[in-house]
């Protein structure tokens, strides 16, 4: 934890005062990689699916469904509409997906916090979706605002990772059409990394980018982007007017989205990984021409969220090899687009953190950052093939990610790395500890876990022979009692607290 | 568990009886990589720590502690002696470590499970070395031969481990100067995977030597390669007489060797990548050349054991980033060598089988595949840093092993895994479940776990909400009551009955 200046938009007197009061935890720099990608895909492999997901565009085509006025974009834009069906011609699609940027800069408010998503980079967010929570001492229940607002915390204070996500739990308290306000709100007040957006219906992506126009500046907002939010395509092919008109607010807005299929492989896909990525880059070909139609310019990345499923149980799998070979061959796929990739995350099928957990989850990570990830959603926290957001993994998840950032250091070989001098001095039979080269690299050579057990035998059983989940349950505890709020204008909050309030009054609860 | 016929060395009317009410367990063939290697250091990088390697053996140079013979060796080969410190001229190491093969056949007493080591291969082989055990039941205990006879039939058992490995524990209730003959008696008999031999002092090589000419006979051990052995050498620089004594048994029988350097990074090399990859280079280049002069052509494998340090407390730690830049790059420093590479393995600091155990290992098995590891030493089984060879983890980790495997089939691209015709049949908004396509091909198409759960959540609650080590620990129970015991020629099992009895009786119990 260490204190830093900081300097928040917007200001005033009150501001700058709250600002000196404030606590600021360390958040390492999102990953610029120093290591190549593992290509998976030779070039005739990679030739095979690009050319048969522009016959898939071609010859069967995409459902936009209950949307009008994409139909009609699409049949300006040259593309055979038959119904809701949308044939494109070969080569349409990708000509329309050149003009997305390459990578742009999502804004936070803290700008110390602003993340490049594209090139080598690779951004952290933490685990989105899961109606349920869990934790050592409250076992498995829905998730409520109070446990959102919590894993904002522990977000904001987790160092290695960037991004303070969106729905990283369903508050299943509060209204469906009125749960984004107080989502967006947390991610607003208790955090200064950057956030995503509401995509459950197309007014609240409308609200989110009014509530940035709040926290940013209505000016600010229109030449930033400062939302990356999540857009899955309905597998296979299939892209309905919910999804689809949050996406026309936010490419409106120049607010990134992440155009992404959600893939049980061998049930929305092909059971063949050749198959799910012709799919996977049909869909995404789609998905990002259109929000190119929208407006030319738009910041999207091009995402696969892909598992594998277990065929007796019909269950979904995580961290397996099939996952890992479709992931490394998108990331290839996206980068011959030229386009931020989005895949990877703390995936696993277990119901507890436990060493299953684990095994899925160092599989998955390891191959998202090979694999030449851009933005990993779900990078800590994901339990129970998503239905759950678990505390203790996501703080141990969170640990784990320090991992990726020292591996994709890369290996340096200047004449401090070649060590030729400590070599000679110890020579033969010597041993190292002491010697001065040790002693000026030691606190910067080596990775260390702030969570993982490396303590003597006989200390470690004397203090309770403790595993992983429950030193994660200590961490927990004491990040939750250590957090401290960022600083923010008085003055935006309660601009804030008004939009929420008009919102909410305006409108009847729905919790359908 | 499949039933398969099976042919065995030697024979007779008793062996072909024995044989046919035999069971055998199926046990997958050695990976051979259909992916890229990752190749972490650029060119330059590696000519720096070739040419600084070869500028170690040069002006520093090696120490070959008590071994005249090795000395007289080094000195007619051209080496500058200097008491035990042998200077090697530039280049001359890298000559002789030409004669060694690429590649080497070892064969095991059931041909089916001969594996080839070297090339794209990677043969996967157990924990070595821990005095402790650990399961559920018992604990965490010194280790017996009874454990150690478990662990040769759960090894046996393992579909997805091709190696019986050697000291798979430490049989401390067994004299130090015999319990090598109950080791290779227990490998020999309860299992017909490929073993490994004694390295303890050069006598027991020989009678790892004289008990493979019992089992293969003795024209065949002349003719072939049957044991693999593990000879590490004492990081920084120093080769005892020990470990030479037994390598120069082995290489003379045409026996292989690992060569390995044993570091923990910080203590016995550099603490900079760069430098430990110099040291493990110029350790292995002098190792191996040493194992050329005694047998031009002798098979060995190029090994690299390295940690990292936790600088607080001194512990070793696994898993980490920098223990995976030097596996990367000694993998790349192999290949250029054209030796076969040994990395990498089922490595932990954690006293338990859990998060923490099962993230370090799959971060190091990962990294294993992806550096062109060929065999993988403590591949299932290690804990707590290599003290404690554990029941539970031993059987979570070859389950594990199970997603190398299938990493590493790469990703076919011929007319079925293009799977267009699914792709047309089902169509936008379709599902894949029934199609023709994915009912040909799901049995194959996914990797799936034999060990880890997958269950609805009710169903798991309802069985007693077990976490993996509470399934690992009814895995190992099922396995060791099903165990049934390879075919074993009679007239072999007294032979080497009898020698083990005549080598035990002729010297009194030592338990130093």
């Amino acid at each position: 934890m260490a204190e830093s200046a900081r300097r928040g938009r917007g200001g005033g007197g009150a501001a700058r005062r709250a600002e000196r009061s404030a606590v600021s935890f360390e958040t390492a720099k999102y990953i610029e990689r120093n290591i190549p990608n593992f290509e998976i895909l030779t070039e005739e492999a990679l030739q095979i699916i690009e050319t048969n997901a522009e016959i898939v565009l071609e010859e069967v085509g995409v459902n936009f469904l209950d949307n009008p006025a994409a139909i009609q974009r699409w049949r300006d834009a040259g593309a055979e509409i038959d119904g809701e069906r949308v044939r494109i011609p070969r080569g349409l699609a990708r000509k329309l997906c050149a003009t997305a940027p390459s990578q742009y800069t999502q804004h936070a408010r803290n700008p110390a916090r602003n993340v490049v998503v594209g090139g080598n980079n690779l951004v952290l967010a933490p685990v989105y979706g899961p109606p349920f929570v869990r934790d050592a001492v409250g076992g498995r229940r829905y998730a409520t605002m109070d446990d959102f607002n919590k894993f904002v915390k522990l977000g904001y204070m987790s160092k290695w990772l960037h991004h303070s996500g969106g729905t990283v739990c369903e508050p299943t308290d509060i209204p469906v059409n009125k749960r984004h306000l107080d989502m967006l709100y947390a991610h607003m007040t208790l955090s200064d990394k950057p956030f995503m957006g509401s995509v459950t219906e197309p007014s609240r992506a409308q609200d989110s980018v009014d509530m940035c126009k709040i926290l940013f500046g209505e000016e600010f907002v229109r030449d930033n982007t400062v939302m990356t939010s999540l857009i899955n395509i309905n597998s296979p092919m299939t892209f309905d007017d919910v999804m689809m008109g949050a996406l026309e607010v936010y490419a409106q807005n120049n607010q990134a989205c992440i155009i992404s299929p959600f893939i049980v492989g061998g049930a929305m896909a092909p059971v063949s990984v050749a198959g799910t990525l012709t799919q996977v880059l049909a869909e995404t070909l789609a998905g990002i021409a259109y929000s190119q139609l929208i407006r030319p310019g738009a910041p999207v990345i091009m995402g696969a969220f892909v598992t594998s499923i277990d065929m007796n149980s019909g269950a979904p799998t995580f961290g397996t090899p099939e996952a890992a070979h479709i992931t490394y061959g998108a990331g290839q796929l996206a980068r011959r687009l030229g386009l931020p990739y989005r895949s990877a995350g703390s995936f696993c099928g277990s119901k507890l953190p436990d060493a299953q957990a684990a095994y899925e989850t160092a599989n998955s990570l390891n191959m998202g950052l090979l694999s030449g990830v851009n933005f990993m959603l779900h990078a800590c926290g994901w339990l129970e093939g998503g239905l759950v957001s678990s505390f203790e993994k996501f703080v141990m998840d969170a640990d784990q990610l320090g991992t990726l950032h020292h591996l994709a250091r890369g290996v340096e070989v200047d004449e401090n790395a070649q060590a030729m001098g400590a070599i000679r001095e110890v020579g033969p039979g010597g041993h190292y500890l002491g010697c001065e080269h040790t002693q000026n690299n030691f606190k910067s050579a080596f990775w260390k876990s702030d969570l993982l057990d490396y303590k003597p035998f006989e200390t470690w059983e004397d203090e309770g022979a403790r595993d992983t989940q429950a030193l994660a349950t200590l961490r927990v505890e004491k990040m939750l009692a250590d957090y401290q709020a960022p600083a923010l204008d008085p003055a935006i909050r309660e601009k804030l607290d008004a939009f929420v309030a008009q919102k909410k009054s305006a409108e009847p609860d729905s919790f359908m």
